[in-house]
């Protein structure tokens, strides 16, 4: 297979922790959606990472369909997503809640890069959206004592969340930092210092 | 359960039609993003719809984790993502083709919305994704002669292709016609008739 997209997206990244979770080779294609436009087109025509090129050719365009195809290739025993109500759901939520984070960072950073006037009304919305899901997640995590957010095992959970706090601690340094969310950042440094996540590892490059 | 969303998004009406097609009772709030911000964001910290709050008080906030979790309130025989592959990844990857012409359309609506000289080079960039998906889904079903996208049932992909090109003809009137995407308006015009995609519907509205 191979895996097109950079580890400083953080749902790039979330399947390449994925894939080396489930010991599924790949081979990485860092193209950028910006310098490598042309040729991503011809595989993805929604020029978007990651992209996950099967070994029929196939390739799949959004990230949690992919998690959910590579979850077909391992035993369910070891699945990074619970088979079972309710912890797939509660999981699942998880995970919907960091990767909305992610996605607002993505389009906050498009709005105030891409404009000499950015929209104040769009700025205001999405920054708060992003620290109310902050405060849930900051609460949630909290309240727990595990080294893990669910089932005392890792789960996407831990991994989406991980890729999303680094990637807006990187591309939104204002929105985040760990004296405001101490369960989340301690959640994540106990996972960035994991072999996996410092293999799969990328600093935030700004398109140019 | 409480649905919350007008059905003018593509993604709340895609939950509507399958809670319906499941026979899933729904208590719908037509919240608006804008105008009910304040107590969506009491349900949902991303202030997103749809949002489906469960029995137990509990909200889900993304389309593909709803969809996933109605999916395990029925029998494996009626559910319209298929079980097993590669039906399954096959019928997401439609799925995902679909959506992100959705929520490109979506960026994209805000983008000529918010701002008096939106970004020349994003605005293309968007329309580009969105006309080459078209061009490929349009292939992909010119080359079937099936009532159905896969498996002569209907799945989640005849909803999301349904639900995402109705949404995009209103909201974005010049990037999507009949004539040059007959196959998709066929398919279209197909679900449109039936008695349940004529009850979850409604006429975009721009939020003001």
């Amino acid at each position: 297979m191979f895996l097109i997209g950079q580890f400083d997206s953080p749902f790039t990244r979330r399947v390449g922790i994925t894939m080396r979770q489930y010991a599924l080779a790949f081979v990485h294609r860092t193209w950028s959606i910006f310098g490598d436009a042309d040729r991503l087109a011809e595989v993805n025509p929604l020029i978007r990472v990651p992209t996950l090129v099967l070994e029929s050719g196939e390739a799949l365009v959004e990230t949690s369909a992919i998690i959910d195809y590579l979850d077909s290739r391992v035993d369910p025993g070891v699945r990074l997503t619970p088979q079972e109500q309710p912890e797939r759901y509660r999981v699942n939520q998880v995970v919907a809640m960091a990767s909305g984070i992610s996605d607002l960072a993505v389009r906050l950073f498009y709005e105030q890069r891409l404009h000499d006037t950015p929209s104040e009304l769009y700025v205001k919305r999405m920054t708060r959206q992003i620290r109310q899901a902050l405060a849930v997640l900051e609460n949630e995590r909290a309240a727990l004592s595990s080294s893990f957010w669910f089932l005392d095992r890792i789960t996407q959970a831990d991994i989406a969340v991980t890729c999303a706090l680094r990637h807006l601690g990187e591309a939104q340094p204002a929105l985040y930092s760990r004296e405001t969310y101490p369960a989340l950042s301690q959640h994540c440094a106990r996972f960035e210092a994991t072999d996996v996540f410092k293999e799969i590892a990328q600093a935030f490059v700004p398109p140019a």
